[in-house]
């Protein structure tokens, strides 16, 4: 029986102004993590939520993280959990969001303050964070509001966790979180995740995200001459380290995006005829990727290749090099030592640790072949795992008929190419299935000058949030 | 007849004292060309010439070159131009100097203080310009006040040019040369040149130069989105400029230095049996190869293959890559356009437009077999001939002699991989030959802290140079 969700909708109406302005609040306080001069004011947006959550009825808890690494006289800001009802017949939704955001200057660009709410004839609400993430955010705790407003019983018991470093690294959360999770501790008894802190994938279909790219990332420095030479002294006489480190960044890949260390391919899950069938029906054109990229650059010229080359195939970028000349003009120098650094967007099924070994054999044949004097040093940087989850899982089909009843159309399924780290790590700290349930659209420029969050998204989106809690709740186990 | 310079000799000893005080003197002033605020220093030093110049009985003018390009309010230093002798039955040589020298601060590395002349018990005397090029400059003046002191007639007429702004590009010099080596010029009738401003190959034995290399720099622009991208969201789906730019440049040379673009060997002068016989008799070891380079990371193991590949062949170094990621750590960007800088020495036969030819084609070829959808641009950013002189000329043959006079040894014939552009400048404005009679030896550390001149480089070298004036006026018209 579906949930019956007009008295809330129409609630959701009724507050919609009160909800503006609890952004409009949010987004007064710049609560920039990277900036050391501003943590008093990620603090004090950690405050407001502490005081609007417990204003809804629910037991917070603000929890310290200590000092931030490498800095002695400066706190992390804490991290929020709140608990919302806990009802032993009721399924517990754990709910992830931040509260801090990036940074932001008029003088970057912004057509408006970056720290006041700003909304135009079209209702798009400008100002940082009003997407990323602080929108989604209150979304949860607009949803709580209406239900209390229009006396509708949560059907479900809430774990909140509001970090306030997202946009630093997290740093500090993921043992947090791993903590909490064990018996005993403030997550133990989650049922599903929900994280909302991603995109559509256009404008005006909502999407369910269940699955991310992993990244290995890689360092290949070669060496030789004890300091850079003059070229027109030793060139021809001495090996130059930036010559073999073109050949080995030459032997990566290929123009149309194709790895070309053995191997690498191979560890790829084979495309079964049901996935393949899902991309023709997902909402996006060449079009978007042209106009997204800034170009017709693209490697395909169709939809489906593209979607599936950007989520669920691996690709490898050549970022660039350290220790060569990279500055404007002309120099005439030979390099000592080039760092060449490049990584792998991995995918279902390979493993980290055997694509580093093919890397790593790969890069050291190649160079072998140079016969070269010059010395190898390839490394791992750093690597971060794909994610995949079931989108048959009841936690998703319920966050489909939750779309389907807010929008009146099915969400798409996608996945996406970049990383979310944090959801790999409430997956392995809770064991539970996590959705990643986006709020606002593809064009509202996160992390860029003028980020904005539209009315409809915010307004529709709290709808959506809280609906899917209603149909979280009465979902059969599946998936 | 060889000239008789028995008393010449014992009056530079005997004046040795208050020739190392003249130097002092100048490594007092800090002449410091690229520094603004030092301009005045430059100018001193350019006052401390004429005085100088002007006691030892020359005829002296201070030229001005007018403001400084893109600097309104400050002026460039002044080239000093001065006559000593002007007998018509003389040869009249033309020499070339400058007294302005590279920055330095004794927090450098300095083991002295840089503007301070600093005397160990080897003779070694550090301070900024002693060697590059206050020492052989002065070395002109030491010969002029021996010879004047011994009563001793000057066997040429003396014409000087020494410049103030050699170590920031040489601004405005080339223009004035031009103007003033034509009929009714300062310069009009110099009958050779001489330049004191490069390095013995090692310690002990004096050299000859005869040939620099030429030098072709390039870009290859590689082009594509409209601004750069995070590779996890669209690794895979869009072309990357920094893949296509490590195929191209990876294309254009090999590990042991062998250029790799067609055309490009086949332009360059056949080695003769001759010439190749010289290279034995240079007085050099691989030793001293992989002490310069501070490796044994060079291409060849024999004399012979060293000094030909530095001297006597082509060269082509990548030297680095503009708007890709540079810095230290991990940065997952694509960069939008990238552009890679290369360049290469040529040698005599090489046409630098020949070469540039060969170099568009090549790159142009490599970046079509690709099948790119990305935008290329292959550019020479600036090209400056090589230069080789006949060491059999007169010029050549009466400094051979000086130095067997004063080192007893005959001096090594040697080209240089790097270029002297003043020395194409003066041979093509007068049509005379150039010689490069250097003083300073290959330890002196020009350009870099503890920069000096060995006491026994500074006095034997102005008896060098003395000596040259005699053996240049005697010798027989040949070469």
């Amino acid at each position: 029986m579906a949930p019956k969700l007009d008295g809330y909708f129409k609630q959701v109406d009724k507050l919609s102004e009160t909800f503006i302005d609890r952004l409009r609040k949010a987004v007064a306080i710049p609560s920039i993590s990277a900036d050391d001069d501003r943590r008093q004011d990620v603090v004090k947006m950690s405050e407001f939520l502490v005081s609007e959550l417990t204003s809804l009825g629910a037991h917070v808890e603000s929890r310290p993280l200590g000092p931030q690494p490498g800095k002695r006289d400066l706190d992390l800001p804490p991290v929020i959990v709140a608990r919302h009802g806990s009802s032993p017949d009721k399924r517990t939704i754990l709910l992830y969001g931040h509260y801090d955001v990036q940074p932001a200057l008029k003088d970057d660009g912004w057509a408006t303050e970056p720290f006041a709410l700003s909304i135009d004839d079209k209702g798009r609400m400008y100002g940082r964070g009003s997407t990323d993430d602080k929108g989604p955010v209150l979304g949860w705790l607009n949803a709580i509001h209406a239900h209390r407003e229009a006396r509708i019983e949560l059907p479900v018991n809430l774990l909140m966790c509001f970090e306030g470093m997202e946009e630093y690294g997290s740093e500090g959360l993921d043992d947090f979180i791993e903590k909490e999770a064990k018996p005993g501790g403030f997550f133990a008894d989650a049922d599903a995740v929900c994280i909302s802190d991603n995109y559509w994938l256009g404008t005006e279909k909502p999407c369910l995200t269940y699955g991310l790219r992993g990244c290995n990332y890689y360092s290949v420095a070669i060496s030789g001459p004890g300091q850079d030479l003059h070229s027109g002294v030793f060139g021809g006489s001495a090996q130059e380290p930036m010559t073999d480190l073109m050949r080995v960044l030459g032997s990566l890949v290929d123009t149309n995006g194709k790895i070309k260390i053995p191997g690498i391919n191979e560890m790829v899950a084979p495309l079964s005829e049901e996935e393949k069938s899902i991309y023709g029906g997902i909402s996006y054109t060449i079009d978007n990727l042209h106009e997204s990229i800034g170009s017709t650059t693209g490697i395909y010229e169709d939809k489906e290749n593209t979607l599936m080359a950007r989520w669920r195939y691996p690709s490898l970028s050549v970022h660039g090099i350290e220790g060569a000349f990279s500055a404007g003009g002309a120099k005439t120098v030979i390099p000592a030592k080039v760092i060449g650094k490049f990584s792998i967007r991995t995918v279902p099924d390979m493993e980290s640790g055997k694509v580093d070994e093919c890397v790593f054999k790969h890069v050291k044949e190649v160079f072998a072949a140079l016969t070269s004097k010059n010395t190898l040093d390839v490394q791992l940087m750093h690597a971060g795992n794909w994610w995949v989850a079931s989108p048959k899982h009841w936690n998703y089909t319920a966050a489909a008929k939750a779309v389907e009843a807010v929008f009146h159309t099915k969400p798409d399924l996608t996945r996406e190419g970049g990383s979310i780290p944090v959801t790999l790590t409430f997956e392995k700290a809770t064991g539970k299935n996590c959705l990643l349930l986006p709020m606002g659209s593809s064009t509202d420029a996160a992390h860029s000058i003028n980020e904005k969050l539209d009315r409809r998204n915010y307004i529709e989106g709290t709808k959506l949030l809280g609906s899917y809690l209603h149909y979280v709740a009465a979902e059969e186990l599946g998936g």
